[in-house]
C-alpha cells in the first residue's frame, strides 16, 4: 500500500485532493457512540494514532521527526543556516462529537507546507512543523496541555492532579498511551531555540463569512478562566414537599446559569462570554428533588482583568444564591488561562502575506483559546484564521470550512513564513 | 431455614420484633451503584423477589396468594360472608436511591395485620393484603402503574407505548419478569368486588413531625401533570460564539426551571408544587454550548383544574422562551393524574379509629400519589399517614419512619378495617 505521501508526490496531486485527503484520513480516526462527529480525546490510542500518520507523512517527506513526553510531534526541516526555528502547527485532539476541523486544518496546513516547500527551497531558519497533543479541555478540564507543557506553564507535577470524568489521572492516561508522565518537563520548549511560531486555525465564529472575508489576522486570543461548581441540597419527595421547605441543588443550579448569562449579555461586558456545557443532577429521577447538582462553567474574556472580575462575581453570585437557598456550595477554579495579545510585527508580516497573496483580511480577535496562546510565552507568535461555514458552528459535526478556503489559507501561510523567515 | 413467619408464629415475637425484621429482610434487596440508598425499580427481577417474600409470608399464614398479570400481588383470608372484599396494601417497588419505607410500611402494614387476623378472628367480608407493582414512575415515567391495571385507568395496548432510559418498553420489561403484557388487562378489579380500599403509608412530609401528631388521615391525594420537554438549540463552540449568536438548549432550560419554581411559589398556587427532577445535555462538553437540553417536569396539585392550568402555563412559557431564544422546544405530556377527594365516609371510620386506639390524628392532604389514588376508581377508599422523620425527606437515604409509629398505625389500621367490616 502506498501512503499519502508516496501517493502525492508520484501524480499529479493538487493541493485541494491532499487536503481533502488528508482531511478524510484524520475524520476516521473516531470513537463510536458520541454521535455522528469526531470524538478523539485527549491522550487516548486514537489521538496517538493521528499523530502516527503525522509522522509518517512528514518521514516520507524526508523530515526529521520526533514526538516529545507532552505527546507534542516535531518535524523539522533543515535551514540554510543553523539556530532558532520558526515554526507552525495546530492539534489533532477533538471534543466529543465534534467536527472534522477545529485543530485539523491547522495541521494539514502545516503538512502542506512541509510537502510543498521540502521539494522547493530552503529557508534561512529551520522549518519546524508541529501538531500539539491535548489542546481540547473537553477530557480533563485544562485545555492545551501539550503547549501548556511545551511552555513551561503545566509541569509533570501537575500530572496527577487532573482527572476526566472516569476518574483517569492525566498521568496514568500518559502510560496509558506510552508515554512519560515524569519525564513530561523534557518537552520544555526554550526561547533560544525558536524564532516565531504560526497558527493556522478556522475561526469557530462567523465574523469572517458575514463579512465576506478570506483571512482572519489574529491580535487577541481571549483567556478562560473554568469554574467547576457542586450545589448539596436535600433530595426529597417531589409530593410530599412543600416549595418552601425544598432545597434543591437543580433550582439553584438554574439561578446560577440565568445569572451568568445575564452578565455576560451586560453592555460592560462586551467581549466576556459565559457558558454552562455540561450539567449533572442526582438521584436524577423524575419525583425526587435534585439533592446535588453538578456543573462546569467557561468564562472567556479578551481583558485580562474583566475575566478574573467577572469569574469572581459569578462565584459570590453561586455563595449567595445557594445561602440564600439552604444550599450548599463549592467552586472549584480547574483552569485558568490569560488572554495573549499578539505581537504587532507578527500581525504586520501576516497582513503583508495576505495582500501579497491577493486575499481580503480583517485584524481581529480570537473568542477561542489556542495552543498558539500558550507559545506566545517562548517566542513571537501570529495567527490566521480561514472561514468556518455554517454560522461559525464548531465543537459539533456540523462545523465545516470550504477546502477553497483552507488552501488560500495555505498561500497566505507560507507567504507569511517566508516573510518571517527574512525578517527575524 | 425456618421462614419470618414460622418464627414469627413460634417464638413470642412482638410487632415491632416482626416489622423490623420485615423492613430489613426488604431493605436488603437492593440493586447496586445507585448510592447507599435502595433501587428496587418498577418491573425488575428484585421488584419481584420482594413479591416473592410477600407471597411466601402470606402462603405460610394460611392466606390464598396469587400474582396477577399486572405484578400485583394479592393474599386473601376468607370472610364469614362471601361478597365484596375489603383490601389494605401498598408497594414494594421503589425509585433509585431511596429510602427503605416508601410504600414498604404499607405492604408490611397489611402484612402484619394478616399475621395478627389470621391467628384471631374471621370478618364479615373477606379482607385481601395487596402489594401493588410499579407504583414509583422513575422508571418508565409513569406512577402507580400496577393499580392503574387494576383500576382499568392503563390497558395492555400502553404498555408498548411506556419506556424506561434504556429504551426498554415496559412490555418488554414484563415479559423479562415472567409477566404476560398481553394479559395484563386480566389485573382489572371489578367494583362488585371490591367493598372498600384503606392504604396506610409514611407521610413523606413533615406537617405530622411539626405538629407532634401520631397518625394522618387522608382527605385529597394530590394530582400530578408530568412533562418531558427538549429544547434543541445549536452546540457551538463557548469561545467562539458570541452571546447574542447564541441558541443555547441548556440557557432556556434554566429559565423555563426557574419560571417553574416562581409560578409554584405565587400565592395563587398555594399548594402547587413543581419539580425539575432529571436534566441532561448533549454534547456535554465544558467548551461546547449544549445542542440538546431534555428535562423532565413534575406538576403537582391538590386542585384539578389548577394542576392543568398550571400545566398549560408551563408548557406555553416553555414555548415562549424558546421562540425568544431561537430555540425549538417540544412538550410531551408523559403522565396526566387528576387529585381524588377521598369520601368522608372511610374518612370518619378512619377518624373514629384513631380515636378508639387512642391516638392523636388529623386530617390532611396527600403531596404524593399513591395507587389509593387509582383505587379510588374502584370502590370507596381512605388512607393513613404515619410520620417522617429528617423534615419529611422521602425518595433518598435519609427517609425515616419510627417502627413504633409504624406499629401505631397498623392498631388503627386494623381497628379501621374492623369498623369499615361492621358499616359497610
Amino acid at each position: 500500500m502506498t501512503t499519502i505521501t508516496e501517493a502525492s508526490l508520484a501524480s499529479q496531486t493538487t493541493t485541494e485532493t491532499l487536503v481533502d485527503e488528508l482531511l478524510n484520513r484524520f475524520a476516521r480516526l473516531t470513537e463510536t457512540g458520541h454521535g455522528p462527529g469526531v470524538t478523539r480525546l485527549a491522550y487516548t490510542r486514537l489521538e496517538r494514532e493521528a499523530h502516527e500518520v503525522f509522522t509518517e507523512f512528514m518521514t516520507d517527506l524526508g523530515l526529521t521527526v520526533w514526538t516529545d513526553q507532552a505527546g507534542n510531534t516535531i518535524a523539522e526541516l533543515a535551514g540554510r543556516r543553523p539556530g532558532p526555528a520558526i515554526g507552525t502547527g495546530s492539534h489533532l485532539d477533538s471534543v466529543p462529537n465534534a467536527g472534522a476541523y477545529d485543530g485539523i486544518a491547522g495541521v494539514i496546513a502545516a503538512m502542506v507546507a512541509a510537502w510543498q516547500l521540502a521539494e522547493q527551497e530552503t529557508f534561512d531558519h529551520p522549518l519546524r512543523f508541529v501538531a500539539f497533543a491535548a489542546e481540547e479541555g473537553a477530557r480533563f478540564g485544562q485545555a492545551c496541555t501539550g503547549s501548556r507543557l511545551a511552555a513551561g506553564l503545566t509541569e509533570s507535577a501537575d500530572l496527577d492532579h487532573l482527572h476526566d470524568a472516569a476518574g483517569t489521572s492525566m498521568a496514568d492516561a500518559f502510560r496509558e498511551v506510552g508515554l512519560d508522565p515524569e519525564a513530561a518537563d523534557e518537552a520544555r520548549w526554550s526561547a533560544d531555540d525558536w524564532a516565531g511560531f504560526v497558527e493556522l486555525h478556522i475561526e469557530q465564529g462567523s465574523v469572517l463569512t458575514d463579512t465576506n472575508t478570506q483571512i482572519g489576522v489574529v491580535d487577541t486570543i481571549s483567556g478562560s478562566t473554568r469554574l467547576h461548581v457542586e450545589f448539596r441540597g436535600r433530595a426529597s419527595h417531589t409530593g410530599g414537599t412543600p416549595m418552601h421547605l425544598r432545597a434543591d441543588a437543580l433550582a439553584a443550579a438554574a439561578e446560577l446559569i440565568t445569572a451568568g448569562e445575564t452578565l455576560a449579555t451586560d453592555p460592560r461586558h462586551r467581549g466576556t462570554r459565559i457558558t454552562v456545557g455540561t450539567i449533572e443532577v442526582e438521584p436524577g429521577s423524575m419525583t425526587t428533588i435534585p439533592g446535588l447538582c453538578r456543573l462546569d462553567v467557561d468564562i472567556r474574556d479578551t481583558d485580562d482583568r474583566r475575566q478574573r472580575e467577572t469569574a469572581l462575581e459569578l462565584i459570590g453570585r453561586a455563595e449567595r444564591l445557594a445561602a440564600e437557598r439552604g444550599v450548599d456550595s463549592d467552586v472549584q477554579v480547574v483552569a485558568d488561562a490569560s488572554p495573549a495579545i499578539l505581537p504587532l510585527s507578527i500581525q504586520r508580516q501576516l497582513t503583508s502575506a495576505a495582500h501579497e497573496v491577493g486575499c481580503s483580511y480583517r485584524v481581529m480577535p480570537s473568542g477561542a483559546s489556542h495552543d498558539t496562546q500558550m507559545i506566545s510565552h517562548v517566542c513571537p507568535v501570529g495567527m490566521l484564521f480561514v472561514p468556518s461555514q455554517n454560522h461559525g458552528i464548531s465543537h459539533a459535526p456540523e462545523e465545516l470550512t470550504h477546502t477553497t478556503d483552507i488552501v488560500r489559507g495555505i498561500d497566505v501561510l507560507i507567504a507569511g513564513l517566508r516573510r518571517l523567515d527574512s525578517a527575524i
